[in-house]
């Protein structure tokens, strides 16, 4: 028993840690495998090497598919909270690593599926060790949020834009100049308003390159919006970092340094001895 | 009368509003109304299934068309005064919602109106309750107002620039390489300064080459411009940089700014030891 | 001699101002004499109108390079300085209205050069009594002086970067892919890293594609910085405005209010009556 | 010995600095030299004067080569460090401009390598005297610094992004519709998440059309994210709001905030009636 909890205690600290020389070796080793295995399905993928090294890549695959499933079945075993692991965001998408190939032994169509694997490619944040990393990516999660209801109503407002912008153009342009239908309409000023242009349908008559014109300066002025509320939140959040909360008892004051003693407003202490644990202030500090 | 008016106060309550139960399944059935016709209308322009189920679709449209009338009729019929919502902006969309298929009977071209009912999905706005949301939108709108005139500027600008850049590459390519008018050169013009470049016209000429590099430069660089103005107000807006309620003890001037000490127009201290909490200053915040 | 000068008053008040109502009639005039003359040059350049109405236009053209010919020759003889007012940006642009025709009774082929015209639309601007506007947009040009040398930095790194990967191209994709010169590979360049995208010319090798790739993203990221730099600026432009500008005698503090008669980090008078005019504020106003 | 380090003190001062009149007449003919060999090299690969001109582009070519050669000598001639020249960022981009014309000399097909002078624009910065503009730029280096990881985080998101879009498109639309690998739909992914759209790759499937929608949606989204990380960076290193460098008379504390009244760790006034104008603080200011 002590043997066996000492041995997934210390397959733990290798797979899910990084402290030790041995798990830093591990995540280098398992960041090659990803790599590797990423190359290796798109090299397949292009036909003159898929029909020189068929053989070659299959045996490849399979050894990858391999690997991982060991990786994932260690994960479970060493894992204090197994179903905690298998539910978590970077449990499934382990899990989504190796269940194609084993579908693909079942179903011939399915061997397609295997580029699914494209999705290990959001473990390679973990292995990098971007801990360090994750500490400006938090500025940019903490603005998002900060920002969703306003982005949802931007959404809504640009679904609600192509949809009109579509079918108007269904009718002024109609099948005839390749607006085949409205979805396909609504395809086609999505296409524009993102300022994308693909050129596959274009506007002939000159009501419809009217309102194409209309889309067009549409687009390429709410690029704007997104722009302006991601910025404003995150200029928001730059500026209040190391800042303490806490109101000065005396003008409430909200802000003050992290190592301020006295209000620099009014002068008065921000904290009296008598000050109990609830009043006390929450800095801001970001959370790793 | 005491009984209609009663039921006229119920129907107001079931339709306008969002307070009771009863209400609130209004509203959904109304979303699910609005999101099936609108689904309606799009598979009925792919002709695969506008062969298939030409029928099923006709009966379908006719369906909502009418569940549209009269629910249109009923808040004519309950709202405290029907001519301010006939003519309010929901009321005319709600008009536009019906009114193509009535057209379609006495016009068989007018079919293609029908179409014209997507402009029924700014009603979504409401129907999802997104009050909590216009909150969070009031912002955007603040700052779009604010900057409308810097907006303006801008537009006529781009107005400008467009039509002196068509007028330019249709005297440099001319009719041969596709700007076969002022008009359409423009629409080339707007195509290439708002990036998106659909590639239906292209210059050949080495001198329209080079006047659509500037073309392209100018848009790239000018994107700017929007994005600014936009941030610059939106930034402004969220800012609690406001000013802070507080009655100065000496001359009783009532708004400082966050930061002030002492009181701008007598130079007396703001604050005093003494100060109690209940005489604290409010700092303007952001309301939720 | 009194008349006439009463005359030449009386001219120049109704074509350079908008205070009386004849002045701001002459003003509506003139917008709507510009528009159409720039209407009537844009149709005439559709083969189908042209070859339907050429004589109108012909006519219409005539009538209006004689309006603008005596609208110029008014403004030389009303203005105080006739010289100044020729040289200026609105008297150059005025000039070039006119001269196009008159050179194209000379030389058949400048016919074209009547769509020069089109530059007329920037007259548009103070026909339409946007000094209300005008105030605004000087915020704009304020924003955009103080960036101008950063601009020029970033727009002369744009230029390296188009070069350097525009030859980088030509030497892997080749002539026979479509980059048939190192200037139209620089043209691509530019349309690839504008993000506008023609498609006229497209990688058609691996390394080709890839190195698209590397442009492409450089494109898109660097969009940030002419945005960044001129967002920058307008705020820092906006939030500066209405603040006076002199230093506190006491503590030095460089902003204040308005209105403030004392300092509100020092408390000390901000003016003394021994003030001599050479230490006097400057208010930070906009100059119209 | 005198002579000779005299002649090398001169030729330093004329080749790598600007203060004396015969240092700024070098830098401009070296100017010129730089400009007309990159218009000689793209104008030898337009066919047309390739072939009427071969012989004086091939003349021209070997004269500039020599005379870079020449200055490079120089340079590492007149370097008190000739190692640490060699070594520097310039020294490789001036070895980088003769070194392809020598391998041409004993490779026919090295011919195109001359090309890669075109990387010899990167020394226009230095010889347009650009020390003024670089304190501008230098801002833009610092917010470019400051945001390096939060750049980081955003290019590893998009390669996620792009390599996982490509890789469905693969499997959607498949190499019948152009997606013929992996690598050629993620070369598609990247062309249409920057919004460059060239067109020679899209998508005819009805849920193909539909990914791209999501593929279009994403990318004029988070161009939101780098515009707001470097606007923000921007603004913060450009703002005023530093820190008031100004000893406190009680306890001495070097710095506070510009606003502060107080010293927020003794608690004492700042400033008194009193304070003579030598001891007042310093803001810290833009240094033009």
């Amino acid at each position: 028993m002590d043997n066996r909890q000492s041995w997934r205690q210390r397959l733990y600290i290798i797979i899910f840690e990084t402290s030790t020389p041995a798990a830093q070796r591990f995540d280098n080793w398992l960041l090659v495998a990803i790599l590797t295995s990423l190359v290796v399905v798109m090299l397949d993928s292009i036909e003159r090497f898929h029909n020189q090294y068929a053989g070659l890549f299959s045996a490849l695959e399979w050894f990858f598919t391999a690997l991982f499933a060991v990786e994932y079945a260690l994960r479970l075993y060493c894992s204090p909270k197994p179903l905690r692991y298998a539910f978590s965001f970077f449990g499934l998408v382990d899990l989504l690593a190796v269940l194609p190939a084993i579908l693909a032994l079942m179903f011939a169509d399915a061997q397609y599926l295997m580029i699914v694997r494209a999705i290990r490619m959001v473990r390679i944040f973990r292995v990098l060790k971007l801990r360090h990393y994750l500490t400006q990516a938090n500025f940019l999660l903490v603005a998002l949020r900060g920002s969703k209801q306003k982005i949802i109503v931007f959404l809504v407002s640009v679904s609600t834009l192509v949809t009109v912008f579509g079918a108007l153009m269904y009718v002024v342009e109609g099948p005839a100049h390749g607006f085949t239908s409205i979805p396909t309409s609504i395809y086609w000023a999505v296409v524009t308003l993102t300022t994308v242009g693909f050129g596959d349908i274009t506007p002939k008559t000159p009501l419809g390159q009217m309102l194409a014109t209309m889309v067009m300066i549409t687009g390429y002025s709410i690029i704007a919006v997104p722009t302006g509320i991601f910025t404003a939140e995150l200029a928001n959040a730059m500026r209040q970092d190391g800042q303490m909360e806490h109101d000065c008892p005396h003008c409430r004051k909200p802000r003050h340094e992290h190592s301020a003693a006295f209000c620099n407003r009014c002068g008065g202490p921000l904290f009296t001895r008598c000050d109990a644990a609830s009043s006390a202030p929450r800095d801001r500090r970001e959370t790793d």
